[in-house]
């Protein structure tokens, strides 16, 4: 097995293919002091990078750049070789088609050394399946970011099942070394975690509209103006852990778990076992690192009021006219 | 029908039981300079609400207070019709029991004049079936918050079959005249609108934990780290809006449609018909108000990195000792 690189050793990475997720990627990888090459099949691919990093920076700066961080610090190659040629890592966010994706991960892990780890942004596929025609699939990982990728901090991080475990492992140090949040996931599963949450939501929207149960701006105002508040800074699980009070989990499960029989949505439950029970007590008590429920509670006020002063800023800021 | 009271003449409130619901109401009613008038069973009421309003009022002052705000503007009565006598608005917070539900709502329908609307704060029970104990019904209305009451703006507004419209038109206006961000529903529906859309979610999460596919933590993170930095900007229609590119939501729904049919959460998606595409599409342009993609794109990310340097200045604070 390869020895893969030490995180500061790399200084130059390759982004390939540079619309919106990958030119996201780019941005960001700039915004932390690395030298970028990149490679897009479009003809105008390098006006086009150009515009999109120069969108991101004013956001990467306010959120603070790495030193050496340099907005034209890149390359773009017509050259698929060339573009991955002494670099570090690749991010691959070629549109999502199955053969286009199997086909340029195969020609990435053959232009790469054996200690080039190789990521996908791909939304919608397993490494599996999308590594079947690489002759060396041990490298080929799923990265998958969230749009825009200069800006969300996810990224979700899962291998196939040819995928050496130590890649998957440095993939995630990687991601987590240049300043993403990681999640690593044991088991490839369709829509992996944060959009199979978010895709729920979405279908039962839909639902509701094509039912003439809401309209789309109540939908959306439901959220924003509702647990889409909490969200940034205690999910689905902790803010359920308070909502039952001092018992916190334990108590909202015993006293709200028979609701999950109602027709709250058109998406069954599972069946509540006590194994379920335990697994989402004990692992709520695990998240909470020794924090109270009065201290969550505490802290969940307190986020929900910066939330609610910076959307007031923001509002007052787009109300002043442009000098 | 009856003359309902104009908002400003409304000085007094009565809130019908204080536990965590109904202190928080009572709470923020005070914040709004009202007077409360308070009952509850327990015999330790008044000093559960005292603790209540305490543990709310810095968050309320952080959040601006109204002229005449006073935590100490609020009795607590042993009778009913006591706690309703003079006030212009009753708040009903009792435990989710459909039979206490029932003959709460009709007393207090009896106690109050013809011109007192009463919003009940069920989170499971539709108006109808509430309703139909009482001897005048025409003034009971759903008016459902989200927890914690003070704090998140959100309130669900939908009268029952008995309901008079006015009635309900008066309650949507009412609590939009105190602050409060107002949604009224034209049909009753289990779970309301953000509790569908939220339990869809919960639900997905709690298979996956059931599953082996995510921890609790995981499932946290993929919120937290991820879409919820978005949520409580832009609601999911106008985060799929914005990922359609310039094209928008058309565009969206034209080349993402398909993924519908992918196993991406166990809640099978409605047939994207041409009705519902429409219906989404057209949604999107009017909660847009004109705003252009790229208006909505620059939108997105300043309210991203706003709540990001928020959250960055709470783990900050908290990571300071405390003198």
């Amino acid at each position: 097995m390869a020895n893969y690189p030490e995180f500061k050793n790399v200084t130059t990475v390759a982004c390939v293919g540079v619309g919106t997720i990958g030119g996201g990627w780019a941005a960001y990888f700039l915004s932390r002091g690395l030298r970028v090459q990149a490679w897009d099949p479009s003809p105008d691919a390098e006006d086009k990078l150009r515009a999109l990093i120069d969108a991101a920076w004013p956001a990467l700066t306010a959120l603070g750049l790495s030193q050496g961080a340099d907005k034209d610090n890149f390359t773009v190659h017509a050259d698929l070789a060339e573009a991955v040629a002494g670099v570090g890592f690749v991010q691959e966010s070629a549109p999502e088609v199955l053969e286009l994706k199997q086909d340029l991960l195969a020609r990435l892990a053959a232009a790469t050394a054996e200690d080039v780890v190789i990521g996908s942004s791909t939304s919608g596929y397993g490494m599996t399946e999308m590594a079947i025609t690489a002759a060396d699939p041990s490298r080929l990982v799923v990265g998958h970011p969230f749009n825009p990728p200069y800006l969300i901090p996810l990224v979700e991080v899962v291998g196939g099942e040819a995928t050496d475990k130590k890649a998957t492992e440095w993939a995630s140090g990687w991601y987590d070394y240049i300043g993403k949040s990681v999640i690593t996931m044991e088991r490839e599963i369709p829509g992996f975690i944060a959009n199979r949450l978010q895709e729920a939501l979405w279908r039962e929207a839909l639902h509701m509209v094509d039912n003439g149960e809401a309209t789309v701006e109540q939908i959306d105002t439901a959220i924003t103006e509702g647990p889409g508040l909490r969200w940034p800074l205690q999910g689905p699980m902790l803010t359920f852990h308070l909502a039952g009070g001092q018992g916190g989990m334990k108590h909202m499960l015993d006293h709200f778990g028979p609701s999950l029989k109602s027709p709250w949505t058109r998406l069954e439950a599972p069946e509540l076992t006590a194994k379920l029970s335990q697994d989402v007590i004990d692992g709520c008590n695990e998240e909470a690192h020794g924090r109270s429920i009065n201290e969550l509670i505490a802290q969940r006020d307190a986020g929900i009021i910066a939330i609610r002063q910076a959307m007031a800023g923001l509002s007052a800021a787009a109300a002043v006219p442009a000098p």
